[in-house]
């Protein structure tokens, strides 16, 4: 594969994946959104077929890694780290552009929770914050506690993708693609709970940049403190997970 | 594949698809409904696996494409448009059918819906506006923003199966089908919330004149104002996901 | 396949689809059960996975058709009638036998339902009827309507089966059974609010024998009279979806 | 397969199996979790895909079995006993690591649980329980009722496992994994209303020594009473699954 085949593949299936991921967010976050308030089966769901939808297109570009922890763990298992970096620069631009087609999607919702609302009958007529559409927020703060979580759910990514990749090629084969987009849905309803499950730096990193600057009315904010924790957290589990699987295959 | 094959497999397997997905609109809508109020997951997944049913029907005979969108986008792909009005004419004959069955097999429903209750113990005793279960209905009323969501929604549902086609061929294989269905269901529970996904010109069209001409007792509007746009939404969508396509792979 | 495989086959297959089928309405209606009230779409996939489990253990005996309408319409289709009283024979059975299993798997949740009780906190006090968990029931009984419920229902169950049949032989190959399973889930959702889906005459039936007959207390009414629906509505949409298969494809 | 990999492959799989079977029950379980309350169809999805993640990575190395209900059957069905022991051993001792795993994620929720809170608008206040996250817990306490569902429940799983076999070698296919795990998806919605659906010994007695050791405030009773009936029940299920299994096909 080709440094331009693998950029575009990451970058158009990363974009799907955070088209779908920060879709189901808003989905089910924003008022005037008929999937409001359907529960967090909907979110895991939703996030799982958006990595089905990314990894499947990107796949003949590039094998549809889409995230910064599965690209350094299958370093740390192959050895091969030259084209780490245009997997990496890919995943971040194709999570930008992801992020800002999700607003444009629900384009009206931002603009309608920008104003105060006295007539939806809803109980919270004020503006809500939007990070969470784009970013994960911690339930509880508590950097140690988070940082586990987000090492852990990691692992419990990458060392299946790497297993898998013992009998068939990630990518080539549509059954592959489809478990790991359901392994994905239930890392979302098990290990989600805590942190809102950002496994992949990029899903995190990416739509929080754009969260800074795009010009979202009453916005709220885009919570840089945390931000480490989701970046860093992904990369141990991916590592960790690279040496897992070579100590033990 | 003759145009007679071309044309029965996609009246049968749009027909399905429409059943499937008007029926689960009805199912969740009509008052005596054992679905009713069960959410937007059950709104999602039936839709998807009505993809799943017509498709797979359909395929022996025309491939399963269903939807104009779909049609357009290939054939911007490939080149090829010698078929096409034969695909279209079926989509929206398909249609046209699958929402008269829906409304068949909702048939006493329809009927109590419109008269007005007093002993269900529901609030709304009145009748509900039947044109939801037919075809869709903007959460805000924004003709470019709906434009966009519906461009976009499409565009995540064209670019991912004109991929697809590049390791196996669309209707050849239970997978590719079945991941496509899981699409559509991922499109839904993730890009439906402002605009209710039509993303395919047929499943709307259809369904409205079905909707305008059906003799349904208190059905409420048809909403000719916004037929439009989610035929132009979509047909834009798969121009562009198919010029993406052409740019990118 | 012989005679004695075909009838093994179908009555345990049937009987893990009843078990299953029984099971699943069961655990959303009894008091004590963890699954109480949770909703449409847990009875859809409990249904739906039930098909998958008992036409995958069922298939390297049987095949796994489990149903007399799917039954009746391959025979319509294929013109050989000499197996089908073996196959409709196997069906009855496991369904009868499945029903008593899913019976024993609530026996405490039975009992418990048959007492009046003070104490759970719930409103309704009173012994629940208890037929719903064996046959169907409709929301508005109309033999009409419910005869035309149950007939369309049961097409869009056949004739996708049949069109399976196109490309891979039903039972033996995993994708088929599982694409198979997720279209009874989407009946199951979409099409099955009027009516509770029967779409098997086997299905409702046995199940309605197990509950005249066993002695459940308090277990209300087995209501006899809507009985023939259920098994003379599949049929007739077996019967059809086979005449169309053979007219279309 | 040596007996090395096969221990390292149980005990990998297994963990994983655990930790998304116990972290879905926390998160829906536990205050400050994202997916509280959200229902009976995110554990039985999230225990099933934990299938799917642990079998698929273990496949490799034992062909992933992860239950010695499972191993039981299986060695009734072939009549080879030798490794037996060795899966059981990989099987017990990694139910524990996955439940260990598990309580990592959730720890800053389980430090919060064991508070007594004002503040949250919950009307729960008080430290809630935890035995429910790691092990099963009957609805009704009623030592024959709960042993027969799970001896028919874990038949249920088994039996088909072994149909499986005819066809597919178990771990060999992605196809046949995947389908098992939609398999444990419907038993947890049809069949685990009364107990729980441990039907698998490991599952359940793991966590609960794990429970009784860790040191969780307030974490409540281990309830050694109940213990033996989710380890009794399965392997005279799995035994039953073995010997109906020889008879049948």
């Amino acid at each position: 594969m080709s440094n331009g085949d693998i950029f575009v593949g990451e970058v158009i299936g990363t974009a799907i994946l955070i088209l779908f991921g920060a879709g189901v967010c808003a989905a089910v976050t924003l008022r005037h959104s008929k999937a409001r308030a359907s529960g967090w089966v909907v979110i895991a769901f939703g996030w799982g077929f958006g990595v089905l939808a990314g990894a499947y297109t990107a796949a003949p570009l590039s094998g549809g890694q889409l995230n910064p922890a599965v690209t350094i763990g299958i370093a740390v298992d192959t050895g091969k780290w030259g084209k780490v970096w245009v997997y990496l620069l890919g995943e971040m631009v194709g999570a930008m552009l992801g992020a800002v087609l999700a607003y444009l999607v629900y384009l009206a919702q931002f603009q309608a929770n920008a104003r105060k609302e006295d007539s939806t009958g809803d109980a919270d007529d004020e503006p809500l914050p939007t990070l969470g559409i784009f970013s994960t927020i911690p339930e509880i703060r508590n950097p140690v506690a988070n940082l586990i979580t987000e090492i852990i759910a990691t692992m419990a990514l990458v060392l299946p993708i790497l297993a898998f990749g013992l009998t068939k090629g990630l990518g080539e084969s549509g059954t592959t693609v489809l478990i790991v987009s359901l392994l994905v849905v239930g890392i979302g309803l098990s290990l989600g709970g805590p942190t809102g499950y950002a496994i992949n730096p990029a899903r995190d990193l990416g739509p929080r940049i754009v969260h800074t600057f795009l010009p979202i009315p009453n916005k709220g904010t885009s919570d840089w403190g945390y931000a480490w924790i989701p970046v860093v957290g992904p990369l141990i589990g991916g590592v960790l997970a690279g040496l897992v699987y070579n100590a033990a295959f």
